[in-house]
This record gives structure tokens, sequence and C-alpha cells, in this order.
């Protein structure tokens, strides 16, 4: 086999293992066995020792995905997703249903974050740290934009939005509450009504 | 010993427990050595064990001293708590002064709540369903006052604030924080103001 076709399997096969223990984890948990990730990809156990030697590396590996295609969902992301072709449009809108997936996605995978065990050598301290500063970055952009048109309240910034929308995706999984939630907050946002009573 | 005398001197020891078990539950986590509360409440071991046979009546006594306190602090509450005697003043920062108590009690003290094991007849989740209930009937009855003088928006609903509150005590436990976010959201549940734009 050239290598050229042997490192587009390899790629083929590490995709399709993450995209299948991405499945087992969110039905089974963190600890499912690693021979219905493998079987799930239609790979032999093999293969999927020779990606992930341990199961560390593959819930990393999963976890980093989400949080790269999180940061590329975000409309202006330099990630280039299909949401980056279209600049325009309410830069509000886009900031606040950029944070409704952000509270999705603490909701529905933050329990793969959890489970990457501590280490010795500070490697999950640094993963945590990168992640942080995707979705910290990918938020001020947002913010930067909404704020440039004036539709945001001086003094509301990207970290307390992100601790609002984290804070309600771990009060609530479900899609309408977290909607309903961060309306809420798209309300408070917003920059003083001429005529509203000082702190009104 | 008269048994009036036997019954104060066990309220008391009760009491001086309880106090005792919440600083040093604080102080070193929920498997702090018994010994050291009884030491710190002054009072022997027998004593501790004969009020609380177990370490789980201890907690529950604990957190259950908690919640009673937080409702009791809301102004107009049944308890009679000193906020009790002034029901004047601001409805809407009566209530928002006291989703920052809860915020802060769920920061601070849930990991009591969640100390409490499963039991086989179900009387965690009795548990847990009268501390919901009175923290829920607190804040309706918060949201009705505040609603009542019109200083609400249709639609904003005590469980939403309590959601929202719950989560910015998970996401934060610095009091400056929860402040600002709160604040950010009690500008998001005011009512709409003359001459602003729709859903503004």
């Amino acid at each position: 086999v050239p290598p050229r076709r042997r490192r587009a399997d390899a790629r083929r096969n590490h995709d399709l293992l993450v995209a299948a223990a991405r499945e087992i984890f969110d039905e089974q948990g963190v600890d499912a066995p690693l021979d219905d990730v493998a079987r799930r990809a239609g790979v032999g156990n093999a293969t999927l020792y020779r990606h992930f030697p341990t199961r560390r590396d593959l819930v990393v590996e999963v976890y980093a995905g989400e949080v790269d295609a999180l940061c590329a969902a975000a409309p202006g992301g330099t990630s280039g997703g299909p949401a980056a072709a279209a600049p325009g449009g309410d830069p509000v809108r886009a900031l606040f249903d950029w944070l409704g997936a952000f509270a999705a996605h603490v909701a529905a995978r933050r329990y793969l974050a959890l489970a990457i065990p501590e280490d010795a050598d500070g490697e999950r301290g640094r993963l945590f740290d990168r992640w942080h500063a995707a979705m910290h970055d990918t938020a001020a952009a947002l913010v930067e934009r909404a704020r440039a048109g004036g539709a945001l309240r001086a003094g509301v910034t990207a970290p307390d939005l992100l601790a609002l929308a984290y804070g309600i995706g771990l009060a609530s999984g479900d899609p309408a509450t977290v909607h309903r939630l961060l309306d809420l907050v798209r309300r408070g946002a917003g920059p003083p009504v001429a005529g509203a009573p000082p702190g009104g």
C-alpha cells in the first residue's frame, strides 16, 4: 500500500473511531467497553489501540473535537465552519445563539472533560487551559461585534456571559428552558433604553 | 435533674452540635472526624452519638438548618426572621437579594446535600422534595410581590429565576461575580420600557 493511501486510511479510521466513541460514550457513559467503540466504527480492536493506546487518549480526542466544532460554529469564527461564510446578520442574535450552543455543550458533554484523569505532568491542566482559551476567544469576538453595533450595555463582558451560559447548562439540559433563560439574560444585556429609570 | 431542665440541656447540646458540625464540615469536608465536632461543641462523643447516631443524621440536620435559615431570611417570609419585620421596601430588590443568598447557599452548601447517601426507603428523596418545595415557595412569594407591583415582566417565573440563580451559584462562588451576574438577570427580568424596540 503506498504511503499516501496508508495515511488516508489511518485518518479515516481515526475519524470513524472518534465519531463512534462520541456516540457510545453518550449512550453508555465514558466507561463503556472499548470493544463496542471498535465494532461501531467497523474496525478491529488492534486498530483502535494503535490509534488510542488508552481510554484517556480517546476521551481527550472526542472532547477536543467537540470544542473545535463549538468554536467553529460561531459566525465569523476563524475556523471557517459553514456559519463563517455569513458574517452579516444580527450580532446579538449570533452571540446568544452561540451561548445557547455553549450551554448545550456544557449540559451534554461536560462529563467527558470531567472524566479526563489528573496526570503527573500536568497535561490535563494544559488541555483545559487551551479549551477554555478557545471558548473565551470565541465568546470575546462575538461580544466585540455586538458591542461595536451598540447592542450591548457597557460592562457586559464575555467572561460574565460565559459564566451565565455555563451555569444555565449546568442547571438545565432542556433546550426550551435553556433558550428561555438565555432570553432573559439577553434582555438584561441590552443597552439602556431612552426614558428607562436609572438602573432599570 | 428535672425533666424540663433535661430537655433544655438536650436542645442546647443539639444546637451546639449542629453549629459545630457546620463549621467543621465547611473547614474539613463532610468526612471530617466526628470527634472534632464533639470537641468543638464542647460535649462528649457519647452525647454526639445519642443525638446523631449516624453521620448522615448530622449532615441532614445541618443542611435542613441551612434551608430553614435561607427561607426565613426572605422578607415577608412566614418563618419570621428579622427581615420579616420589614414588609415594605422595593420588592424587586428583596427578590434579587434573596436570589443572591440562594446562589451563595448553592455555592457554599450544596456539598452537604450531595453527601446525603441514597437509602432504600426513599427518605433522601422526601427530604429533597421538602427542601425544594420550601425554596420554591419562598421564591414564588417574592416573585408574586414583585409582579403585583408591576416590576417584573410577564413570563418571568420563580422556577426560571431559581434555575438561573442555581446555575450562577454553581458557576461562581465569588460574591462580587454572583452579584454582577444576578444584576444582569435583574435588568432582563424588568418590564418592557415604553419606547423600547420589540424584544429589546
